[in-house]
């Protein structure tokens, strides 16, 4: 490892889009103000970092240029801060890092909804991110403290896998009733999270998995009990689901894909439910829904975005307190050389739960 | 007027789907145990009524039989009560009626709400209704003490319009920050109702009045001040909704017709905002939403169905002080032999506002 | 055990206060309307049952004479119902009875706060109750199906010590985030259950129990584990708090007591915290707040009075998903003719847990 | 007024508690990075400020030095910004600065609630505050833009006294249904603006305005109807508000008082209510309430402390829109020299409304 104190690191760019990245080198930045520079012990790849290789969303600014250093899962220690930066984060502190950043205070912030902000300012999406020794963060306050996580680098998921998931699932919360019935769609990554979250937070409820895959019902399932699973290729899951629930249908759905699935598993969202979408595999498509099946039974639907400055604080908190195991998730972790070979593992399908670079 | 002595009092009859109504007697009933008799004094033409009329809706029970009467929006007078009703209704006592009553108490009326009851059995739809000059109340539970009414005829539509839309305004409410715009869609007789409610609860608000036809804005504006307005056919809605909002979009859209709106209206929805699907126009049809928009906007949906009987005290209330005027949205009055024509009327697309039969 | 088709059936009288229980025969009701005669299983004993019985709510009408049949904490199995009864509820139907009846429908109930009645009409308290063979249940709607609960006795508590507990700790959950602090104070029969709930509801936060006897501490631990515990005679409570908590105070507290300890323990409230107070052991008596730190701290204080009627039936499904432990809270059970031992008993401060009656 | 250009301008100073402000100049900053340096054009005077100035909160850091430079309640026009400023801060734009700010983020702030920081620094009250022609504000996101408000020097006090009682008013608002009777304890200035709130914001609602001078109730009557009023030293308090309320007592108190009123006015609190606490006249005081009261009416207790930084934005987007009228509560405007002699009006209970100087 290059010391920071010699002026460079190492880092592994995207130099253009849909091609290996790149081994180089990075300037060390010294912290000013309010920064806090850390070194880096995991940065995860997310299926965003997918997208951002394809440069799917490069017109909308992520990333901001090329060349650029992906990753917006980061967990490290502090390395040195700047002269505003509260005791709290001193040398040596390990951190996760709050992925979703912000450019201008506005009035999202304000009111703590830091996910909806204006100006969304992303590390690894539009600003450099983990894929280096060394990342700067641009304010003290996106840092958690991460005292009492023991495995660091399994963390760094937090901070978007598990971030979402339990925005995801509190949204869903209050929703549901002693034995009610609540569905999981897609046992993956996001899955061994989300089905964590419902048991704790939703004790009273019955928990469905459903995945197209045999593989993730066993990977999700080695992670926390479901109390049944649905492989929709089997047969017609609107039934599947009718005979698992008897008859009372789904109280509330978190959907982790996005892609034409709402379109079927809204007509099984019982009176009352709420059908929380996730997953963004569908971005640019389009469901269908039934207008009068949502009146008639009162539905609800609510799009959930990442997650809050506060809840990261919450997700950190319960990791640490054991309420969640975020090691179980991680499934595979390799050197910063390795990143784009995890990136291709993603992007093909192969990869069961999340992938961690360790720089 | 028969007297209900005699036994026997005037009625309007469906005898058989899509066909005129006709006039006839009914068996003017004893009240027993919780139930109450009252003499119709206002009773509601909605266009339930004329899916009703039509028969689509007989296979799931509504009407149970034929021949039926109509009308599920009823005000009277209490004539006698049974041996077990409070005092609080003594004859002579004004009322209206909650009409979403239920056949036995479950989950849903135990939470109070009784709008999602698992057996409903609504007068008018399921059983006989208000086209009639006696009305036998099953349970004195769903009477609303009508005192201070002054018209009472006039309120009658407060069990299904007033009441609807003031749920469906209530849910959208908390989601209005000062200087959000708030659109109503379809600005006939609902929209009179819901216009004024969300002046009253969202007073923070913008208010856009969006309609197809002149003259429903003409209508709605009469009653009460909309802030701005939106005729669609005039061109790109989305475009004139951007320009009316100052680009910000719509944080809340109340949706009274249901019929395809969605479909384009979603697109308008600005983060964190909700959108209360009300109307049944568009039964048996879909609406398509993109899934990507709802998540990295946080977007709600939420289907608002008629009232609980808690809101139903709560809207009479209102307009018992003047809150909400509940006298201009009625613009028709007819006697019991006119029934017919008002439905017809309301078939054929000729209402603005509501229509009340004064048997 | 005296069949009930002889006319009669065995039960225990309260003929005169503070006075023992007197055996004796009551006339076996046939159900009517929707009424339903239910063979009692298990009858719990509370300390309201001490007050009852020692005369002092005589003037609020509980009980509504004398003699009297005391025990609102009912179980049973259904013997013959009335005309107009679903039949989900037939013979031989296991039942817990929701106790905090009403005379009259109003607005609370309609609200679905059933608990907050304006004409409460307990079984046990104003009406007859629990300490005979058999009760005449006055409408179905209060009986809540008992399938899955193999030890039907033990579960009677669960009608009032069970939802008591249950409303309490879901008002204060919303408050709490993780590693957060939350208290009970009092850690018998209604401890037992609260910290159930809140290892259930609240698995985020550290949970601390706080009672005068060691042998309480002990028996709530044995069934579910605490964080931590105080014995408040050990010195300064407010400084063992603060030394538990690390200086943040609590942010909810469960006060199962009420006799002076608001005074106390609301000083430990930690900023935004809520304290929920249930106990109804100060009747009478008064407590003292600092109102500028419940302002500049913005504390919270509510009373939580029992339970509603949907809270029952969650409660009744947590029991039979095995969320809870219904069981060991019980630490008694004694026949018909024994019921004045265990009030003495309870009276006199002997009692950890909760016992039951099984007529 | 001295131009900022020559470096210094005109302030007022406390020097030393209990004594007459001085008189002075101060050196007007240059803003740097998220600063913003303002002319002041009003400065709102505050019972705090009484408060500082008689140094009972100097022990707490409040100031945190002498001379110190009172008024948080300020108003002003953007004269320089930092180089991190966003452009919405131009020079020129009329501003009113947020009161509650901090010195460090932290978990509060994150979560939006920023009235409640671990590190609170309020300009007036622990830094230099609003008596002087410039100020320096320590970051722009404490802003919010004023166009539309005509009068800017009224608008001053909307950052405390129209912050505080709307945060209150929207803490006691959902509890409130129609035909609810309300009251504001306290007709000054801060209840000038709480009438305005209710009668917004709980339409459904009647309005009880409670003041020991008649004049009060008339300065509060004069700004917006109250539907009735008490002046408590007619007689008992509480019997006139049972006859007020016929019966049904308070669903809503808000206490701009809180000097032993919790004691007397929490006796009047219906079934279900919500007492919110707002004024500190009473620190250092205790109040008495009746546990068990509290638990059998499920009564609620809230204090509420200023505002948040969200709220902030939404109450001056309620003036601006109209919504509430800023000016009528301010009663007096003096030029900086007379700021001392408005403090004494104020500390002798001169006044009513609230006055503003300007620089």
């Amino acid at each position: 490892m290059h010391m920071p104190d010699e002026g460079r690191h190492r880092a592994v760019y995207l130099t253009e889009f849909r091609k290996p990245l790149s081994p180089g080198t990075a300037e060390t930045p010294e912290p000013r103000g309010e920064q806090v520079l850390i070194r880096v012990v995991g940065a995860g790849i997310c299926h965003s970092d997918v997208h951002v290789w394809e440069g799917v969303w490069s017109s909308t600014g992520a990333p901001r240029r090329l060349p650029h250093i992906q990753s917006h899962e980061i967990a490290g220690v502090v390395e040195r801060v700047g002269e505003r930066v509260p005791d709290a984060f001193r040398e040596g502190t390990g951190v996760l890092v709050y992925a979703w950043q912000w450019e201008h205070d506005d009035m999202f912030t304000a009111e703590g909804l830091t996910n909806l902000s204006d100006s969304p300012l992303v590390p690894g999406i539009h600003t450099d991110g983990g894929f280096q020794e060394y990342y700067l963060v641009p304010h003290y306050r996106y840092l958690i403290n991460a005292s009492g996580i023991s495995d660091l680098a399994a963390a760094a998921p937090l901070t978007c896998g598990g971030l979402t998931t339990y925005r995801a699932v509190r949204k869903a919360a209050p929703y549901v009733r002693p034995d009610d019935y609540v569905a999981v769609i897609g046992l993956g990554g996001l899955g061994a999270y989300a089905a964590q979250y419902i048991r704790k937070f939703c004790p009273q409820a019955n928990l469905i998995g459903i995945d197209m895959k045999e593989s993730a019902v066993d990977f999700v399932s080695s992670i926390t009990p479901l109390d049944s699973h649905i492989v929709p290729h089997d047969g017609d899951v609107l039934s599947s689901i009718r005979a698992e629930t008897h008859g009372s249908g789904l109280r509330a759905v978190i959907d982790l894909v996005g892609s034409g699935t709402l379109s079927t598993y809204i007509r099984a969202l019982a009176k009352g439910g709420i059908y929380v979408l996730v997953g963004l595999m569908g971005s640019g498509k389009t469901d269908t829904i039934s207008p009068g099946s949502t009146v008639l039974l009162e539905r609800n639907i609510s799009g959930s975005y990442v997650g809050t400055l506060a809840e990261q604080h919450e997700v950190v908190a319960l990791a640490r307190k054991g309420v969640i195991d975020y090691r179980k998730p991680v499934t595979a972790r390799m050197p910063l050389d390795d990143a784009y070979a995890g990136l291709q593992a993603l992007h093909s399908g192969q990869v069961l739960g999340r992938q961690v670079v360790t720089p």
